[in-house]
């Protein structure tokens, strides 16, 4: 059994990593942490594990983590980069789960982010967990970047028109819709029921965090730079995103069998499922499962093409990614405890 | 493996029934019948079971059906009675998701039905599958009536008083409120999105047909007819039933434990779970989980006991309390495919 | 034109307020005071007065207030009985929509808000607002004592049957559902969409402060003192309550016309619509609107009789029911301002 | 008074014009049409409309809409076209809330309609009801063509950039989010609260019918044809529309003040509001007001203008743009019964 610990797991994507860990036939749940809910246990704030979770959260404390196999981190921006060395060094291996060693560049993340980070020597060592395009590095991954939860909507969708060069980088647009449960555990008034129910918004149109990840890794797969438009929207729903993606064909005289292309890329991808020509997926259709499903559309066969990506921004955007990326790291099945199916109504 | 059947599977039970028993580890699904949608693959129906169930549905056919182990009816009222008499010969099991098996008396279940029953001969044999009840009746039976959502909600709430003669069973108030799913999957405009969302409302206050349901079987707990009161109401959510229940003590000044009560009634059962004193369950706490929490209250300590009662009404309410039903008949783990953790937030 | 001032503007019965009152024919805003937004433009906060509303915040400042004809407090609990008495010496109305002034025993009201009154003098001055009880004394009063959401929709379903002493005072039960509106607009982790939304619960079943209130006013309907059962749950909506309320006839064999005596009751009033027999009001249908919709039941012609209440919280419970007090107190058109239909959808 | 008829008035455009023409000072409702509600009381349909609307629905009738100044019809579409030329022969003034009369080209409707136009004449003198185009036109029109609600979104946010020509007409992209009751009131397993809630979804990416629309008008505003993918989608909420639109400058070296650009176009319009610069209107903020609000956008200063637009689809994108029309052609004021405020929460 590996040992698993999680630091901060009092937001949702550490209650849907526990409910995710705690059914995983190779896992062990060793330790959570939170400071502000020390000492009570996790089946009180979160009732759905009752019977399920016997933990109580304790402080986080090396000591605790050094002996687990792996530690999840569940935190906000800027934590994990003060703990992951020690750990590292300690021989745990380390998923963040929020955006410490998502980028590349240093100084990129401190633009986006507004610090300055503890640890850039280990930018390069990271691994971004991505497994659709990253699947080896993660195997012998020490430090695994977990990938933002509109990044991992948006490249899988762009990837196959990037990789086979089919449209042009430099005018793709990604108009993204979140759940509200994208925005966190957090006691703001913005994501009231009140405020953000029966309505609709963009937010963050002039930049996002997620933009500089999105580019780093569409650029990676065209092999050159890549100018995105990226907007963000506020859903009035729990769980799912929609990402919403547009390209310009280079040729749009040329033949191209954009159906076949997308269900080649993804034909051995076990959590990637490309829908029939002409569908248009639905966010719950991946509710609660680890799951992106896409179509790919040409409309009035003109020269853009759309592209639908739905995930459950929780399970494939945050914590069933985090899963699969242990599962790889630990040589498991890769969809060991993942196979959950869509809750669907 | 039990070769399992779903008769009528288009509706939010046949497909809650279908994501359970496609992650079995003791069933095969073999078949699936509607007439209206014949031809077509089940996920194409549902996207979320896409790679997960590969049936198609077929017509109704009795040598289809006599093939398996078990047949389950997610159809509506009035059509197992006609099939049950044949499938029974043939030595298959049978379980009744909808009405027509649930009363004992036949002139009853006329007069609420508004139809003539098609086999009353058997009503004296069915079970009444509520395994907190009747689990040894259950173990051996050929043919089980599933108990209705709010049923089982208000009875598993009611019980643990009526048993021990602590209330008067004259006086019983069950004030039931349901997701728009417990209204079934059907073309109808009162459960619009616009017409049941955003918007709270009672209905069936006159009469609905779960309350001789639950008469009987609160008589059957208290040895003696009881009066109730039973209103239920729409909620806009999806999944979810709360009963707010509400009973008179019989002698409001002896001294009474009744969190002790309750725990002990439920110690032993699986899926239903007392929580501490002073809690207030909340319906997403079971979403998708084959679970009924319970608290009990009795509010400035006064003559009044209030009992809370969550279920998910597709799952203990419906496709769950089935598969319980059929792990005891075959002799399985009662909580064999039942083990998913409700899917908080 | 009437100098309204608002203390307080910055919540959900604040921006209810601002919305019929810069619609109100009678009525110049002249000043709205709150700490925290202070310089900011009110329309800045609550884009829907963009154009309708041109007032910033101010502190609040007895100057200010005093040139007001009436201030209303939309306040938390224990804000307006500080500034009350030195507002009313200055000749100014109050109207409070908090709870300060609703209990008529400072004791009680100590006991249930925690804090010492600090001017239990005003407390038998006051006037309960509830126009269909008080109308008379409202017109004369200089300080008027806004109901509560859940007083307002209780009292109004319980008082024909206690006025006509046809039910037990002693074994009442209210079962109200609120909207997520209820709990104000506070940064609170509960009553976050993805803690309050696609889910239900029951909440303070050991006692919430609505309860001596509802009981002061069902008491002196009565002329006895009643024993009420009150379970308030939160649903997953935004505005609207939905009262289910349950009493014992005296006399269950005798005669009595449920439907006449509630239309008589409410015959001659302008914001309670008594719906035909048989009907289940929405909360939807009084959605924005000052306007309470009652339908009485007799399930099974038995001895309880279920009435069910619908009221907008924010309107008829709050805002809409402070302009009908203030339309008494200065003697306009009991209906003024207050006309807007409710919207549905 | 205008005495105004409905022809069609069981949906959600026919609930809202009713609402609307209930509450306008100079209107008086003459007449309700329903062949399927024949008889019955408006309010008995729609019970927030108790107390306000007496009428009955009667049969589509000649006679009684022949005695009306105007006649709207909240019909599907090709009904309008059936009854028009008689009622504008008879000298009464329609406004049709449907698409029989907003394509120019005859050949083009048959197309996306799927049916033969019944009176293609009538085409050529049908006015557009957009006010903030075609203003003058109205006032003197006999037939309006009410816009549909997409493309109301669509053309207003677009519309600045056009006239000005600094967009590229070719490569428009509009992102549309709608609100369930865009779907209208129809007994459909789609938009039922279990299938539509809790869940996001793009629809019609092939080819919607306001497509054809939109690029009518777009291309009359930029003198080009233009080039337009429109891709909407359902959004788990009751009402609004919220368009995300893209348009590649001509030249994005050059200087220009979009925020200038947009707040000139629309200075004079009374139901179109220009948010301040980096601003993000939410739908909720014109929930059930006739009011568009729009935000203009150049992210990362690149070539790529993004405009966020937003209406209540059933009020400036359905009945309150009717009813400001028939102002306009009536000679009233043209906010005449429109000056509700938005509700918000």
């Amino acid at each position: 059994m590996i040992k698993a610990g999680i630091v901060g797991g009092t937001g949702y994507t550490g209650v849907e990593l526990l409910r995710l860990l705690a059914a995983h036939p190779d896992v062990e749940l060793t330790a959570i942490t939170s400071r502000g809910e020390k000492g009570r246990t996790v089946a009180d704030l979160f009732p759905n594990l009752r019977g399920r979770v016997d933990l109580r959260f304790v402080e986080p404390d090396e000591a605790v983590l050094t002996a687990c196999d792996v530690v999840f981190f569940a935190t906000p921006n800027g934590t994990a980069m003060q703990s992951a060395p020690a750990l590292l060094a300690a021989g745990v291996r380390v998923i963040d789960l929020a955006a410490d060693f998502r980028l590349r560049q240093a100084a990129e993340w401190e633009h986006w982010y507004g610090m300055k980070h503890a640890c850039p020597e280990l930018l390069a060592e990271a691994v971004y967990g991505l497994p659709e395009v990253n699947r080896e590095a993660i195997r012998s991954a020490r430090l695994v970047a977990n990938p933002g939860c509109y990044p991992t909507a948006v490249q899988l969708g762009f990837l196959p028109l990037l990789e086979a060069g089919l449209v042009e980088p430099d005018s793709l647009i990604a108009d993204a819709k979140s759940g509200v449960s994208g925005a966190g555990r957090k006691a703001e008034v913005g994501i009231l029921l009140c405020e953000a129910g029966d309505s609709f918004k963009a937010y963050a149109v002039p930049g996002h965090r997620h933009l500089p990840e999105i580019r780093q890794g569409l650029a990676a797969a065209s092999g050159a730079p890549v100018d995105l438009v990226f907007v963000p929207h506020l859903t009035p729903m729990i769980r799912g995103i929609h990402a919403t993606l547009y390209a310009t064909l280079r040729d749009p005289g040329a033949a191209v069998d954009l159906q076949a292309l997308f269900e080649q890329r993804y034909a051995n991808e076990p959590f990637v499922d490309v829908l029939p020509s002409k569908s248009h997926p639905e966010t719950r259709s991946v509710r609660g499962a680890n799951q992106c499903r896409l179509a790919v559309h040409r409309p009035q066969n003109g020269k853009t093409v759309v592209v639908l990506s739905v995930i459950d921004n929780l399970v494939k955007g945050a914590a069933g990614q985090a899963v699969q990326n242990m599962n790889l790291m630990f040589g498991l099945a890769e969809n060991a405890g993942l196979n959950g199916i869509a809750l669907l109504p």
